[in-house]
C-alpha cells in the first residue's frame, strides 16, 4: 500500500470520527425508550430492505468464491432471508436489555458531607476492526446504540457490499427515529489504511475491539495507541480429580470437545488423575471416538489407551502427543490428553500452557476444588459444569461483544456495562478543601 | 543509548518478570492478616533503615544538585526523618484499607441451576514507570502488595540511590513476614532501556501505569504494547452560573486555584454567566488578586476588570488572554477567564478544551446543575463544590495510585479496587450445554 493514501485514509477517518463524537452527545443523553425505538426500527429496516442487502451480499460471495476463499469462510460470508431473520431477532434481544446508562454504581455520602457517587456513562466512540461476517456488523451496532455510543467499523473488504448496504440500512433507521445518521458509520471506503487511521485516532475513538483471528488482534494490540479490549483465543483445560463423579467428567469433557468445535470456549486438554485414568480413559475415549475425537496422548495415556482402541476398532483416533499439542487451541476433533500425578501437577500444566480463557475442574473433594480454584488465573473457572458455559448468553449478560482474555476492564464474556466507563458526581454545598 | 544494550535489559527484565509472577502465586493466596503485617514490617523497616536510606539520598540529591537540577524538582527528591516518617506512616494507612481481594463482586443462579459470581483476584504483575519521587516507589509497593500484586518498580534516574536503598529495605521486610522478597523489585539496573523492556513484556506484566510528566506518559501511551493505565493532566474549569451564590463561588475559585497549586485538580479556567459577570467578577478578581493570581481575561472579562484593577493596584495581575491559554494546564498562580452568554456556550468551551479531569458548575438553579452534568464528558463534575475534591482520599478511597483521565477500566482517582481484575467463578453439578 502506497504511503500516498495515509493522510487521505487518516482525514476520511478523522472526519468519520468526529462526525461520530458529535453524533454520540445527542445519543447519551436519549432515555431507553428512544435507544429500543431505534433497535426496533433497524429490525424492520433490515428487512424491508432485505433484497438490496441479499444482491449486495451475493456480489461479494460470488467474487470471493471465484477468487478462491474457502467454504468455511464462504459460509460466515453468506446471507439468506432466515440468516438476516436471525439478525434482527438479535437486535430486538438487545432492545429487551436492561440499559446499562445512569446505573449508580456506588455512592456515599463524605464526612464533610459532600455527596458522591458514580454513574455510568457511554464510552463515547467505539472501533471495531474485524473479519467478513456482516452479522457483527449488526450486533455491534446493537450494542453500541444501546449503550449510548456512536460506533465506527472497519469490516473485511470481503464483505465489503453487505456491510456498506446494512450500514447504510441502520444508518436510515437512525434518522427515521430523529437520532444523527453518524452515530453508526463504516471507515472501509478508507481502504486498509483505515484501520491504521482508527488505532492511531486516540482522543477521537475512545476504545477499539478487535474481533476475528488471532493475527488481527495481535496487530491491533501491537499498533494501536487507542486502548484496546482484546478477544483472545482459548486453549481450555478440564481436569478430572480422583476424586470426580466419573460419569458427570465423561458428559462434561465429551460436551466440552464435541458439542460444537471451532469456538473458544472449546475444550482442548484433558487432564486427569492418576488413581482414576484407567477406568476414567477407557470411558471417555469410547464416548470421545464415538464423537469422532482424535486423542493426542502423552505416554501414560497412550499406554492406557491402546488396549480397548485396538479393540474397538478406534486406533486411528489414537496418537501419541507432542510438546506443541499442549499449547494448541486445535478448533477442531482433536483433544490433547494426560495423566497427572497430582492436582499439582494439573495447575502447573494449565498455568504453564493456558490463554486464560476457561478451565474446569470435576471433582467431589471440596479441598480441590477450592485449591484448583485459587490456583488458576483465567478469566472463568468451571466447577463441575462444561467449559462451553463461558458466555455471555449463558452467563446472564444476555448479547455479548467477545469475551476478553485481558486482565484490564473487562475479563471474559463482556456485555454491555463493558461498553460504558464511569463518572464522578460529587455534589456539595459551596464546599471547598481544608 | 547503543542497541547493544537492549537484549540485556529486556533479558533483566525478563527475569524479574517471570520472578515477580512465582512471588506473586504466594501473595494471592495471603488473607488480608499476613498482607498487613508485611505491611507494617515495611514501615518499621524503612524507619529502622533510615540512616542508609538518607545517606542514599543526599547522594542522589548532592549529585543533582550539582548538575543543576531546579529547586522544585530538588525538593521532591529530597527525602529527611519527617517525610520518612510520613512515608512510614502512609504504608499503615493502606495496612488499614479493607482488602479489595476475594470481594463478590455480583452473582446469581441462572435458570439451569448454574451457581455464577464474579470475585476480584489481584491482577498479577503491576508495572510502575515513574519520576524523581522516592515516596512513589513505596506508596506503589503498598497498594500492589495489599491488592495482592507483585511490582516492578522503574524509578528516574536522578532518585537511584534513594529507590535502591528503599527496596532494599522493603524485600528484607518481606522476607521477614516469610514471603519472596520478588514482591517488589527494581529494574533500575536496566537503564533506560529497561523502561522500554517492560513496555514490551506483554504476557508477563499485566499493567503498566505510568506517573509523572505530560511527556513520560505520552510516550509510555505511544509505545507499550502492556496495557496502559494512563494518569493524565487536568485542564480542570469552574463555571458560574447566573443562579450561582456568588459568595459560595468566591470561596470555591480561590480554593480550586490557590490552596495548591502544580497539582492535577487546580482549576485553570473560570468561565462566568453574562449576567452575574460583573458583579461576580470584582469580588472574585479581588480575592484571586490577594493571593497572588494572574487573571487571563477574555475581551468581556478585561473590560469589566479594568477598572478595579486600575482602582486596587493589582493591574499587573491582570492580561489579556490569548488562545493558547484556553488549553493550558498553568500548575502556577495563573487562572483563565472567559464571559459566557449562557450555559450552552460554557459547556461547549468546556468540551472543546477539557482534559477530562475535573470540571465544577456553581448554580442553585436545578436544570442547569443537571445541563451541566449531563453536557460533560469527565471524570469528575463537581456540583458547588471545589474541583480540589477529585482526590481519592477525599472520596473514600484512601490511598491512591493516581488519578486516571482515560476511559477504559479506571477513570478518575483510582484505588485498590483498580489494582484488580474479576474472574468468573461458575458451579455447576454436572452441567453440560444443551
Amino acid at each position: 500500500m502506497s504511503n500516498d493514501f495515509v493522510p487521505e485514509a487518516a482525514g476520511l477517518v478523522q472526519v468519520a470520527a468526529r462526525a461520530a463524537r458529535e453524533a454520540q452527545r445527542v445519543l447519551a443523553a436519549a432515555p431507553r425508550g428512544v435507544k429500543d425505538a431505534v433497535l426496533e426500527a433497524m429490525a424492520t429496516g433490515l428487512l424491508a430492505d432485505s433484497a438490496t442487502i441479499l444482491e449486495a451480499n451475493t456480489r461479494d460471495t460470488e467474487r470471493e468464491r471465484a477468487a478462491g476463499m474457502s467454504p468455511g469462510l464462504l459460509d460466515r460470508l453468506a446471507l439468506d432471508e432466515p440468516r438476516l431473520a436471525g439478525i434482527a431477532g438479535s437486535l430486538r434481544e438487545v432492545a429487551a436489555l436492561p440499559d446499562p446508562v445512569g446505573e449508580v454504581v456506588d455512592g456515599s455520602v463524605m464526612p464533610n458531607g459532600l455527596r458522591v457517587r458514580r454513574v455510568r456513562v457511554p464510552m463515547g466512540v467505539v472501533g471495531m476492526i474485524y473479519e467478513a461476517r456482516p452479522n457483527v456488523t449488526v450486533d455491534v451496532a446493537a450494542l453500541a446504540v444501546k449503550s449510548g455510543n456512536a460506533v465506527l467499523l472497519r469490516g473485511g473488504s470481503a464483505a465489503q457490499e453487505s456491510n456498506a448496504a446494512i450500514v447504510a440500512s441502520l444508518r436510515r433507521a437512525l434518522e427515521s427515529q430523529g437520532l444523527p445518521a453518524d452515530l453508526v458509520a463504516s471507515v472501509d471506503a478508507a481502504g486498509r489504511e483505515g484501520a491504521r487511521a482508527l488505532m492511531h485516532a486516540r482522543g477521537l475513538v475512545d476504545v477499539l475491539v478487535p474481533r476475528g483471528g488471532a493475527g488481527l488482534i495481535r496487530s491491533v494490540v501491537e499498533e494501536s495507541t487507542v486502548p484496546v479490549i482484546e478477544t483472545g483465543s482459548g486453549n481450555c483445560h478440564v481436569y478430572v480429580d480422583a476424586s470426580a463423579d466419573l460419569e458427570a467428567a465423561v458428559e462434561i469433557i465429551v460436551n466440552a470437545k464435541t458439542q460444537r468445535v471451532g469456538v473458544c470456549n472449546a475444550a482442548e486438554t484433558l487432564l486427569v488423575h492418576a488413581k482414576v485414568a484407567d477406568t476414567y480413559l477407557s470411558r471417555a475415549a469410547a464416548a470421545l471416538w464415538e464423537a469422532g475425537t482424535t486423542l493426542h496422548a502423552d505416554p501414560t495415556a497412550h499406554r492406557l489407551l491402546r488396549g480397548p482402541a485396538g479393540a474397538s476398532g478406534h486406533g486411528h483416533l489414537l496418537v501419541e502427543a507432542a510438546e506443541e499439542d499442549w499449547g494448541t487451541e486445535y478448533g477442531s476433533l482433536d483433544l490433547a490428553v494426560a495423566v497427572v500425578e497430582d492436582l499439582d501437577r494439573a495447575v502447573e500444566h494449565i498455568r504453564t500452557y493456558t490463554t486464560g480463557h476457561t478451565e474446569a475442574v470435576v471433582a467431589q473433594d471440596v479441598a480441590v476444588i477450592n485449591a484448583f480454584v485459587a490456583g488458576m488465573d483465567s478469566a472463568a473457572v468451571m466447577v463441575n459444569a462444561s467449559t462451553r458455559f463461558t458466555d455471555g448468553g449463558q452467563l446472564g449478560l444476555g448479547a455479548e461483544l467477545g469475551i476478553s482474555t485481558q486482565k484490564l476492564h473487562a475479563r471474559g464474556p463482556m456485555g454491555l456495562a463493558e461498553l460504558t466507563t464511569t463518572t464522578w458526581i460529587v455534589e456539595g454545598d459551596g464546599h471547598i478543601r481544608a
